[in-house]
């Protein structure tokens, strides 16, 4: 049995696909799990008694494993990240991670903003020593199975032993919630050979080949949608947030631009959604904050209740795996090593 | 008229690709003009009688503007960037821009060793004021116009003022080769903000407010595809080669891996081609290396006869444009400003 709180008010189409989100993955992940849904009371009772008493009415039983908690204060997706540690310490973000903190809670969800949740996460769940911020990890749909990019924005600037530190932790990330046995790593760069890429990418090559990882060497942007260098296939990419980032926007923008050409061929939108089912990130819910001492998952601004379902489900799966502590060990085995913080400049 | 050094023996499907690209260039790209085939002068004889003779026959009428000028020696894929300088001064790389340095022609075209291809350019044709090294532009097909990305892969260590001459760069690409009037640029980051990005972007974003082109400030990872940002279209996207060679070689790949998505959801083969014909490279043909005082196209390695056709063209055009001389010219008044040889570090 597990509790979550989820941010009832996160995201583009909060609070209704959130609730909506909470009260399916009750109904499909096991009947023993509680949901604290977190936000302006009133709303939050509004919502759901309107859910319940009407779409989802199938779903009502869930309702006695549903609570509602009170945070006044809602953190907007323009709000800096700070808002979350100085300005709105009653948000529905905040409160949520602090039940986490109190151990209230197993683990927190949110569709909300991601720079005010990384920031509240940090601050109140605190890192694993040997960080110095948490990362996130993105599943990418390939040719073959998904793999993870991480980090895909947490951290613009990054030094080799972050980028070490960063194949450690999607090492436990894929083994814990993708159920992969020791995985492979790649290390984004330009070209296959280690002497191939910018300076920081040279030096995490060197590094991570005594890294503990199970490192293939380099891979480049055209394996990532293949799932596969010509070495074989990789389940984890690492790369710093910047590449990450831009990558990760690319790869959800071209869908749709290649289905604009698509249906101007005269495909039809059926053949295309069948096509591209993978591409939905709903389909994978949410991406845990890596390195915090906890489970915070960060789900997409656009949200619907299936992505938020999902998001649950992967949030489950962190704490039943205990990914978060054997991160913690992982980083802790390495103390000393590159990316440590015994080792940081 | 012009005349245009291409390299016989470059490229996985050399010499009898490169020749077919000369021979249908020049029925089809004006009478005026002379390809000289600088190669193994055997090989490409032989080649020439092959393809005038056999499936080239209709064209046999170009013969008399093809040269054939002898190089003993090619550089492999293989070969390193310092095989074009120190190695093999005889290859038919190295032959060709040095006749293009002596002025005897007024472009070169390879589809070789592109490292090679940029080390020997640099060496014998030397750079513009204000460069250390030069850059490759690549043309991305989007939901709009074609935009230009650069750098591609030539400069993966970059500072702000280096980002800086890309944008004076490839606006004058975009003017000279594309027919764009006053281009708008992009600056690639990870947030459309100023604050967004890592200290290089963030710098950069400063100094290209006030650099002489036409910034429309940050652009994103899905702005690429879609040729525009929540700001309107742009036609030059600035960043460094290592961000774009990663993005280049994930677009090339991705609509291999879309591609067969789509034909596993019963989308026809035609369909499929005709949807991604804008992804086709050999449309483009090849990438003038920017920066250098003169006219260096470099092909893809897989170039079929017509992409090495367009290749071609795009040499004609950046001669009969003058881009080397404008690119020139543009960056010596940009002389003292953020970027130009006299503020470097």
């Amino acid at each position: 049995m597990a509790r979550i709180a989820l941010d009832a008010m996160g995201g583009d189409f909060a609070p209704k696909a959130a609730i909506a989100g909470a009260i399916t993955a009750l109904a499909d992940l096991g009947s023993a799990h509680r949901i604290a849904l977190v936000g302006q009371s009133g709303v939050v009772d509004a919502t759901l008694a309107e859910l319940l008493g009407g779409e989802l009415a199938a779903h009502a039983g869930v309702r006695d494993r549903l609570d509602v908690v009170e945070a006044p204060e809602v953190i907007d997706m323009s709000d800096r990240p700070t808002a979350a540690l100085r300005g709105k310490r009653r948000s529905s973000m905040v409160v949520g991670i602090e039940m986490h903190a109190r151990g209230e809670v197993d683990a927190f969800v949110s569709a909300g903003n991601t720079g005010a949740q990384m920031a509240a996460s940090t601050v109140h769940l605190k890192l694993h020593e040997g960080l110095t911020r948490p990362a996130i990890g993105t599943i990418f749909p390939t040719a073959l199975n998904p793999v993870i990019v991480l980090d895909s924005g947490a951290n613009v600037d990054c030094d080799a032993g972050e980028l070490v530190q960063f194949a450690r932790i999607g090492s436990v990330y894929a083994e814990d919630i993708l159920g992969r046995a020791s995985p492979v790593v790649g290390l984004l760069s330009i070209g296959e050979e280690p002497e191939k890429g910018n300076l920081v990418v040279k030096e995490a090559h060197q590094l991570l080949k005594a890294a503990g990882v199970n490192f293939q060497g380099n891979v480049e942007g055209r394996d990532i949608p293949r799932g596969a260098s010509d070495r074989g296939p990789f389940d984890v990419v690492v790369c710093d947030g910047f590449t990450g980032n831009v990558i990760l926007k690319f790869y959800e923008a071209i869908s749709g631009v290649m289905g604009g050409w698509l249906l101007k061929a005269g495909v039809g939108k059926e053949q295309l959604g069948k096509a591209f089912a993978a591409l939905d990130y709903a389909e994978y819910g949410g991406a845990p904050l890596l390195g915090v001492k906890g489970v915070s998952v960060i789900c997409h601004g656009r949200s619907s209740p299936r992505a938020i379902r999902n998001a649950i489900g992967v949030a489950l799966r962190a704490h039943e795996s205990r990914m978060s502590e054997h991160i913690g060990r992982r980083l802790a085995a390495a103390a000393g090593e590159p990316g440590s913080s015994a080792t940081a400049a």
